[in-house]
């Protein structure tokens, strides 16, 4: 059996997996101070319990990551940390890792039929992974697939994060959703309650007409079709999976997006597969266990 | 030794490599309705007269090309061609195939010393080939680095060859050098002799100091840059090779593409090395003979 962690802001998930089916799993707190001491006592005291063996161990870093070595954790606030250190004081294992969003795309790439395959990720960020051949490709820098900095939104050229300006993120992750509504709240008709505004309630009210919810839903899907024909002409891959709390809202996100790839997709890769990821918050535990 | 073909519209260019050198080469008029008897014929006589070895045959094809099949070559005019059957009337050898530019990244790549790069190719289009782990990655659909069709012109959308607008080529090709030049002739003084204009003109005044000139050089090397910047985010490759007939203006179009990663690159991958390609019009050959 292989043990698959997934660190993210809150919690902690861990999984054991075995032939890439997730088996048990449970989460603890993310405790910034003792957050991997936390990790791995916790690991060892419930293999023990339940007696399970298990021969490696992977990780899902919200940050950069290589060779092991975490340079940053943002969203966490501390980074400069050696896993294999840590590690050797538990266990005299093997482990791995990688950040959180190229291990959701493996686990969704090694439970699906693609060879070749690219995430996008939407949720407060926008990220994603790119698995080639069955393996993730990281990047000379470890930021391959930091799709949400694609250049995209040249029409409001929104301020991004990273700080650049119109990237894919502006617009296409919750927090970009979000200000797209309220930016065009008095040009459209619209039932959306703006003080309890989320991503989820945009397109929830989308779904049901609203005028506003319609329009936005249509700029993400649009822009996210953009997107995708700048993946598929620069590597062409057989299926783009679609995932993150913003998927949540279902097919009607990846119809648009299929409906704005017949206008703006490329003639030889408009047909590319297009599809909800379907492991949802278990991607990230079962990627990290194939690393 | 191995023979590397590089097909081109008007002319047939056959190499003969030996671990990664062009050791002898020549080249055939392109024939369309006799073209690859012509070549079959043609690399028969070669090695018979110079008494030459060789042990694979592999070939550059301006168009689509999958499992040895050709289905189109565009400027030659003709398709449907299974190369596995001609070749076996002549040779009793392995051969390969590939798109020229994909040939033209791999020759590039292999006398490098980067595992994973990216060319570009500016001529009348703009194509390219991504390499990983020594590789050529083809992609899906064989349009892995139709890269001339990134989404990056927002400004003029000007209509593309492909049917899309706004395509990268239709700025940074030498069709798109001259349209720009044109297009902005009244804006800036000029001594740019529009009765013989070429991309090389364009930028040869440039060089001199001409407005128009270097507002054309800065406008193509920003494109430019906006494109290296997406290919960054999605592969993040160690190496952007520049080629083609458009790039032998020489470095200064690349100081002006680096200026420009300073403004529109992502901060994780904006110090990509980015080079001119080294091998010229060998590169294709050579590339062939690696396939």
């Amino acid at each position: 059996m292989k043990c698959g962690v997934d660190i993210g802001g809150q919690s902690v998930k861990i999984g054991f997996i075995d032939n890439k089916k997730l088996m048990y799993s449970y989460s603890i707190k993310t405790n910034n101070d003792t957050l991997f001491d936390d990790i791995f006592k916790s690991i060892k005291e419930y293999i023990n319990k339940n007696n399970i063996k298990i021969d490696f161990i992977g990780f899902g870093i919200p940050g950069n990551v290589k060779n092991n070595y975490i340079y940053k954790m943002p969203n966490i606030g501390i980074g400069d940390i050696d896993l294999n250190k840590i590690s050797k004081q538990y266990f005299n294992l093997p482990i791995n890792s990688s950040n959180d969003a190229n291990c959701a795309a493996l686990g969704e790439a090694l439970n699906g039929k693609y060879k070749s395959s690219y995430f996008i990720t939407l949720g407060t960020g926008v990220g994603g992974g790119y698995v080639y051949d069955n393996k993730l490709v990281e990047g000379n820098t470890c930021s391959a697939a930091e799709i949400g900095h694609l250049f995209i939104d040249y029409k409001h050229n929104y301020q991004c994060t990273c700080g650049l300006k119109g990237c894919l993120e502006t617009v296409a992750s919750s927090v970009g959703i979000i200000r797209l509504a309220k930016e065009y709240k008095n040009q459209y008709k619209t039932n959306i309650d703006f003080d309890n505004i989320s991503a989820k309630s945009v397109f929830d009210n989308a779904k049901l007409g609203d005028e506003l919810g319609l329009f936005v839903l249509n700029y993400v899907s649009k822009s996210l079709a953009l997107a995708i024909r700048n993946i598929c002409v620069t590597v062409d891959p057989e299926c783009i999976y679609i995932g993150g709390g913003v998927s949540a809202c279902g097919n009607i996100l990846i119809d648009r997006i299929k409906y704005y790839m017949n206008e703006v997709g490329f003639y030889a890769s408009k047909d590319v597969v297009i599809k909800l990821a379907g492991l949802g918050n278990d991607a990230g535990m079962i990627g990290a266990s194939l690393l």
